[in-house]
């Protein structure tokens, strides 16, 4: 860990805006900074106060490279918590280029991945996990893995953990000292006390430990299988959803973006959609490669969607027996997967119709039914509401601490095992020295999360996934 | 032009990224910050100095949405002559959409493309020409480019203008005033003195014309047509020349670009290179299409490379008849087309078989030769001497002032003629009020190019290229 240099990176993502943020860290930042800039407002950038703007221009000897905007920040009251400089400048690929290449020639050094953020963290302004949160904070994408990361980041999670590891640290004192007069047997630590914390500890770590499942599958997006024949309108319904989420989109130039038709944001969760070939045609080949995809695709998903079209029950293409046969497939294998028959394009239904339909998908045993039409939207806010309901998210909704990173799951869980350990060990009345270990062994794996303990390599496999620049 | 309601744009490139800058102006632009912006370290933004820098919270109700870093310019302090704010967020595209979204509850309004610009315009910070150049200089992708526009924002051209403008001003209305007295006959304008302001006005502004064929070439990079037949080694030589460019880019992670392979920067000036299907095998079929093409592409062109392999010529495909046939249909065509014989993986030859080679390209008439190995480098840097050698750069080299926009050109070409109807109107002594007209049509467009005359529908089309938050 190197934290002598200064390291220069681009802040904003690549590519042509009206802006581009570059930020420069480390001692050498104000004098390398002092060296190209010229304003008309300040001569000399070390006297600068910190938390100020100066206008003015980044010059290459001769060669004026752009009209900027300088921000100063001085140690220790910056991001890093070293000298930070940031430029805004006008936000051409090549002048963003330029400005770093001359600033790498004026002794400042490219930013690893993450750099920023690791020296924030060597420098006391975050602990690791509130560090780590940052890289999810940049990389979520709705409400609930926002939320997961802002409380994360703003140390909901470690100060728990940190106040449980105090307690702890403190009764582990207590117990060493004890070793320390063992021949006269005292006991300083109240045991019926000790045992207490070791119950509530408990508790929070399960809590946390069993807030993983449902913390990763919402970090990851909430896996949705929908089977169906091609053509029945599964692409409908993707859009029906998409729509309404453009409607917001668009109305922001500049942040729209490319959209990725099987991943969509429902009421601020993730859903994953993956398509798969439906399972009739297969009826008698149970050796056939296509039912087995569709079955694999089934076991990864938290729900199943069924989409037929209102047409394959008017060309009697589809009725009770042959529903109640494909549903009995999957509920035969996944039975606790909650499974929904969807009938699309019943628009071109006759009331009569309708009601014959709705007759027939009340009778089929195992799973529930929406009829719905992408053209009049009936139905597509009920689909919505079916899938939220079907996530269990009310550690979400309740605020509550939800860990989705495996690093953190990881030193829970074997956390877990030495409080339970230490609970075992009270129980048995082992001795002091033995207890302490286990104690011992509980606070690093507590230390683990925050960063109060942590090695080069641990910390080099964090920040490698960062992006550069932040 | 609405100026009274308070604009928000994203100012950085789309996309996830460290952080992302959202930027504010209006009247309302601090008190709407206020009233999502939570800091230990200022209770009121109004109360907040010019170009400072805030840490602190954006709050919607009781949800804390992102850490921000909010930078203060008070009016007139600031790029578009309003207050601004600009709120420097964590680079998630949620945070994005979920802070703007927030700003236009707030009771911000989107802005339109360029509309920062404009407004910075509107409020005198900018003359016309130079607001032009900023969406110039963002999408400058290269040295040439980027000088242009950078000399453009710093007012070269429209302060010649200016200047030129004034004093034709002056003369102006002498002329003017000698109408009122014209029963006395007299002449408060020097004839002699103005003849001579006519010339110089007339010498710059031809200079001025005649730099935007230069400047249309550089802004829309220099054309070369490629030709040859496939697998002779056309994409080598432009990975040849993007390697070099690579070595340079890489080192800057986060600003590198996908390669567009057709476009290249050598020695900063941008070239397009344009493929063509070769013209060999058309030796007798005149009216083929493919032939058409290629000769389409090559009028289009400033330069021709026609790349052979050196193993066409080891197995005797290419000889010095074929060449000279080759050369001389294009040379018949285009007479003043410089045309260079590449010939490629020389790596590959004998010493005996490069000696007959290269007495055999002497002999070809009309062209010019290179050797080149992509392996060994050879030749890479003479292409690239011959490419700009090639392009008359000379205006770019002396710092001149270079046309690039159509819009200038247009007015310029309307001016220069105006000012030689003046003039001969003066060489045929036409009467003062005739002369009053041509001077006062001749301000005028000298007028549209710094923006002193406008109208709404010219700065509508200006600003709608430029980029929103810009």
């Amino acid at each position: 860990m190197v934290l002598s240099d200064t390291i220069v990176a681009l802040a904003t993502p690549s590519g042509a805006g009206a802006i581009a943020v570059i930020r420069i860290s480390g001692k050498e930042a104000i004098t390398i900074a002092n060296s190209i800039f010229k304003s008309v407002h300040a001569k000399d950038l070390t006297k600068q106060k910190s938390h100020t703007i100066l206008l003015g221009h980044i010059t290459d000897s001769a060669r004026t490279l752009d009209e900027v905007l300088l921000s100063v920040f001085k140690d220790p009251h910056s991001y890093t918590g070293e000298d930070v400089i940031e430029i805004s400048c006008h936000g051409s690929p090549y002048i963003q280029q330029q400005i770093i290449q001359l600033l790498l020639r004026k002794g400042c050094r490219m930013a690893d991945a993450g750099e920023f953020t690791l020296r924030a963290f060597l420098h006391g302004k975050l602990d690791l996990s509130q560090a780590e949160a940052v890289a999810d904070l940049i990389s979520s994408e709705n409400e609930a893995t926002h939320q997961i990361a802002m409380q994360q980041m703003r140390g909901g999670f470690s100060n728990e953990i940190k106040m449980l590891r105090e307690e702890l640290l403190n009764f582990a004192s207590l117990i060493e000292l004890e070793l320390d007069f063992f021949e006269e047997d005292v006991e300083f630590a109240d045991r019926a006390k000790f045992k207490e914390l070791l119950n509530r500890i408990q508790e929070v770590l399960k809590r946390l430990v069993d807030s993983f499942a449902v913390g990763n599958v919402i970090k990851n997006g909430i896996p949705v299988a929908i089977v169906g024949e091609p053509n029945v309108g599964k692409s409908t319904l993707l859009n029906a959803f998409l729509n309404e989420e453009r409607a917001i989109v668009s109305e922001i130039a500049g942040t729209t973006r490319d959209a990725i038709e099987d991943e969509l944001n429902i009421g601020g969760i993730g859903f994953r959609f993956i398509d798969t070939a439906g399972i009739r045609d297969t009826e008698d080949v149970v050796e056939n490669i296509g039912i087995k995809k569709t079955f694999e695709k089934i076991s990864q998903a938290q729900v199943v969607l069924f989409i037929h079209s209102a047409e394959e029950f008017r060309m009697a293409e589809v009725n009770l027996k042959s529903l109640q046969l494909e549903v009995g497939k999957i509920a035969s294998k996944y039975p606790d997967k909650p499974l929904v028959i969807l009938v699309n394009k019943t628009d071109i239904l006759s009331p009569k119709e309708r009601t014959n339909l709705k007759n027939m998908l009340t009778n089929v045993e195992g799973s529930a039914f929406q009829l719905i039409s992408a053209k009049t939207g009936e139905g597509v806010e009920a689909v919505k509401n079916l899938l939220l309901n079907f996530v269990n998210t009310g550690a979400l909704r309740n605020n509550e601490t939800i860990v989705t990173n495996t690093r953190h799951y990881d030193a829970l869980l074997k956390a877990l095992e030495e409080v339970q350990k230490v609970q075992s060990g009270l129980d048995n009345s082992i001795s002091g020295d033995l207890l302490a270990i286990d104690i011992r062994q509980a606070l690093y794996h507590f230390g683990e999360i925050t960063g109060e303990i942590s090695s080069d390599d641990l910390l080099g496999n964090i920040f490698a996934n960062f992006c550069i620049g932040k």
